[in-house]
């Protein structure tokens, strides 16, 4: 007689699913993906976290998708559905993160969520018995199938094996620089603030007084709010996501600054040269 | 005695309401309209089709609503509101087809849906029994207060007369052109992809092997998926909703062919002469 | 013993949350604020007003609000997030009409929902006993948390006490013009309809026969629907939230008169010379 291990899960359902696409909105992808989870688990509830990923980034997508998922309840399903691969013979992924369960394919989307430690299951698609299945539409078929199940209380680590080669991301880091960090942008949202990699971690705001961030030939002044500077000024501060951005008060540091992400920022302390 | 005779009806209510619109997300009409069917079903379960349906863009509604309906639970209520006509004396149809119901109005939106054959009743909207009905939101003052109609159990049937002149939208279809198929493109989406009205019932896939859609000077090989050609190349392949599409892979087929709905495609067997 | 007058208040929580703000869909904001709501109190409906609102136009947020916010079930929360004075010590409004409450910042957002004469609390965020605030979403820590104690049953006035001196925007007013008005136009649809801040109250479409709008130069006959006229021709009639708009049958008036909000339109009765 062999003692089976069973891997250690936390996993209890809240009922929450969440989902992140690059689908937009403007076609019925979307609808019809909560269609289908209405039909596996008519009590499931469904929620957007973005679908307006530019088609096809999956580094956006992982950055959206670390800053948003601790938000939910401990038991909410991720749903991920940035996916070039499709149709193809990449890999579905299931993770588990603290209480919460994730579905992914495997191109990276789940790097900034899961420690490299953290057990990653490849989805066995055999078993979920499902009918025809497309070979374009996989949030459609398989995803939302597969979420109903996590939903019914399948733990993750029964959905399929653990797997060991997972894809991963590199994830922008900070360099030290000098006596400073040299970080770049990452995401730019709806209101023009750009967001660096350097986070509270490596830089906390208590002790950033007097620090700088250079860009584009100019020092935008550290700031606690977007109130600490004048009407139009720019600054810059620890954003709701813990990470430094760059920011305009009552505009856009995007516009304003002529950055995109990829841009590179130095954040300097104070007497620091040039 | 005269027997009364009641259409046949499986209308048992699942609960969801999806809704299709051209009143897109930056007005307050898609919350109001939810705001009412709160006020008159709490527990009616909204779920967004799509609401960017070019403004007043029948034809584009009904292909929506052709391919998103059936994946949601039997008993749903669909509520379709592009309607030009709105505050003028045109109809609103309920229709019942496959245990779900549907609402909109008499344009030809439902023309994907129905069979010519189905039953299509005429909103009898003074027996809602409603108050002030405005001329120019049917949405919201006629359309949800019915949905709610149905979801409290009233059947399609119960809730006007039956019309057999209801307005039909010629379907667009593909049509034969020597051994292989004319068809036109009906659908751009986000992603770029082309949809035309030639569907997996006239060329199945496992038979189209060697075929080819020809267009804009270019002869698109068959695939089965995006991963069967190189980043950049264009295919045709079964889409989604079981209609051939033009597509190409990671990338824009709209714009890297520079076509549009309306445009026309051939699609050749092998060895077929131009 | 002091007798403590308690403020009247018929708030009995329907858990219907409506949420209206100037984050956009692109981001993941008003998914995470719907996280924070499902941890909080979890069988909460959250309804999307509008999250299109331009950045930071208040105005133009409280315009939305007022037009939809009374469709929604009695004991709903409506959850108002255009805060460009976030982090600073700009108070957070909490407010009650008509058995619905409201949250917003106190830069007038609720100038066109509460009566000159209704109560408003400046809630005191110290005694909701939150965990970290962030300086920059105040939606995510703030607003939804207190919405969630409403939802649990928190009167509003129970959240913080009375305040009279809340900012209220001068709300758009038609004036007086010999035997006519004049009024503005407020805002822009999807559809171009552009609404003027003239009333039913003050006109009333049953005695408007006749009338007409003057604006860039030519005078609109007034309707009761759009298709009152020939499809691209403009008119003036009485849109669904009781204001005077200007609209084009079929088409954009705000493109075809080439009108944006602030403009001044005329509103003649017959006769009258110019």
């Amino acid at each position: 007689m062999t003692d089976i291990p069973i891997p250690r899960s936390d996993w209890r359902p809240s009922g929450f699913v969440t989902l992140l696409t690059d689908f937009g909105l403007s076609d019925t992808y979307v609808g019809v993906m909560k269609g289908v989870l209405a039909r596996h688990h008519p009590r499931a509830r469904a929620v957007d976290l973005t679908h307006a990923v530019p088609p096809q980034d999956v580094r956006a997508a992982a950055l959206h998708l670390a800053s948003a998922w601790s938000w939910f309840p401990s038991g909410s399903v991720h749903v991920c559905v940035v996916d070039p691969g499709v149709g193809s013979g990449r890999r579905i992924l299931v993770g588990e993160q603290a209480g919460h369960a994730f579905l992914a394919p495997d191109n990276g989307l789940l790097s900034g969520v899961l420690a490299d430690s953290a057990p990653r299951y490849a989805l066995d698609v055999e078993a979920l018995g499902l009918g025809a299945v497309s070979r374009t539409f996989h949030g459609r078929d398989v995803f939302m199938p597969a979420a109903a199940r996590l939903l019914r209380g399948r733990a993750p680590h029964e959905l399929g094996p653990a797997v060991d080669d997972a894809l991963r991301l590199e994830w922008p880091r900070p360099a030290r620089d000098g006596s400073g960090w040299r970080a770049r942008i990452v995401l730019a949202d709806r209101f023009g603030n750009l967001r660096t990699c350097l986070t509270r971690a490596e830089l906390a705001p208590e002790r950033a007084q007097g620090w700088s961030a250079e860009v584009a030939g100019r020092a935008l002044p550290v700031g606690g709010t977007y109130a600490d500077v004048e009407p139009g000024q720019a600054l810059t501060l620890v954003d709701s996501s813990g990470c430094w951005e760059l920011a305009v008060r009552d505009g856009s540091a995007r516009e304003r600054l002529g950055l995109e992400p990829g841009a590179e920022v130095r954040f300097r302390p104070p007497g620091a040269t040039t």
